[in-house]
């Protein structure tokens, strides 16, 4: 009964009816109250079908959002290497992302949709608390992990926002290893710093 | 020659008709080009007027960004105390007036208005450039200035962001309080700390 793997006709509209149905269920619904049946179902295909295109609900997730990166190769990368240059990796990653003119326009998109969208907003907060940043938080064994992540959001956000949107001078123009060096400490303090609270 | 101070029928009208031909003004060429002598012209009323409602073009531009603090009392406040406390004074400032109702709606707006509209976006990079934020850092003599407080900024906007707007967790339902403390330290560092530019 295995289906063979190759390219078939309407394999472009089949995957494309069944990312359009995961995006409405996952902004109606949420992440979590998101089935792969409730998808398949919305979209009038097998589940099976779903499985074959996405993988797991995860990768419809991350499908659905467009990310410019892989999150199953990035998460490893940054994480890999000395825990005091964390922030310094992470920010070289993101700045890398963001300079990339098909990675800007994905990234400005969805942050610029998440400031007046509430369903971008839940794609972008389950990206930072899940998906990406919560991830390499959790790897961490710190305190306040989920903090931690929120906080790197913030600054990555505002990064986006007031280079890459608002066009803040003089950090939009810049160099990107500028920037780099610039915010990797913060990131950093964030990660795996103290945080003083009260 | 000199008109009395106290109210008089129409005054209001006046005041608005001045506020509104401003903020086109503003917004269509820019801070530095716009003179009150063209916003009097604009709205059809003697440069006198300008002045005696709004006082300086500074005053009439804070009065069409609607500011939730007077930038004259708040700047000094900030400045006023130790060198090494002046990222907590900024972090509790900043914090104080999005917790505010009336504060959070202004500055959520105008954070979610220059994620899209340029001229929001002009009148945001005025105020860190030079209004608010930049003139906190001009004050400190440090190098970079404008650098330090676009960075500044950037982790600013990205609270609004994060906190208010996107609403990330846990973040959004921290007190006040552990938010100060948690970017207190990173806005000490933009201010007055190494940025380690390559």
């Amino acid at each position: 009964m295995a289906r063979p793997s190759g390219r078939r006709p309407g394999e472009s509209g089949t995957r494309e009816a069944i990312r359009a149905a995961a995006a409405r269920l996952f902004s109606e619904q949420g992440y979590d109250r998101t089935s792969l049946r409730a998808v398949a179902a919305a979209a009038g295909v097998d589940p099976k079908l779903v499985a074959h295109y996405f993988g797991t609900k995860q990768g419809l997730f991350f499908a659905v959002v467009e990310l410019p990166f892989d999150p199953a190769v990035a998460v490893p990368a940054i994480f890999a290497g000395p825990r005091e240059e964390i922030g310094e990796r992470l920010a070289r990653f993101f700045v890398g992302v963001v300079e990339n003119p098909e990675g800007r326009r994905r990234v400005t998109g969805l942050v610029r949709a998440a400031a007046s969208e509430p369903e971008a907003a839940r794609l972008v907060r389950a990206l930072i608390g899940r998906e990406v940043i919560g991830r390499i938080v959790a790897e961490l064994d710190v305190d306040d992990a989920g903090l931690r992540a929120s906080l790197v959001g913030s600054q990555l956000v505002g990064l986006a926002m007031a280079r890459y949107i608002v066009g803040i001078e003089p950090l939009a123009s810049q160099p990107p290893d500028a920037v780099v060096a610039a915010i990797a400490p913060n990131l950093q303090r964030y990660l795996t710093g103290p945080l003083d609270l009260p």
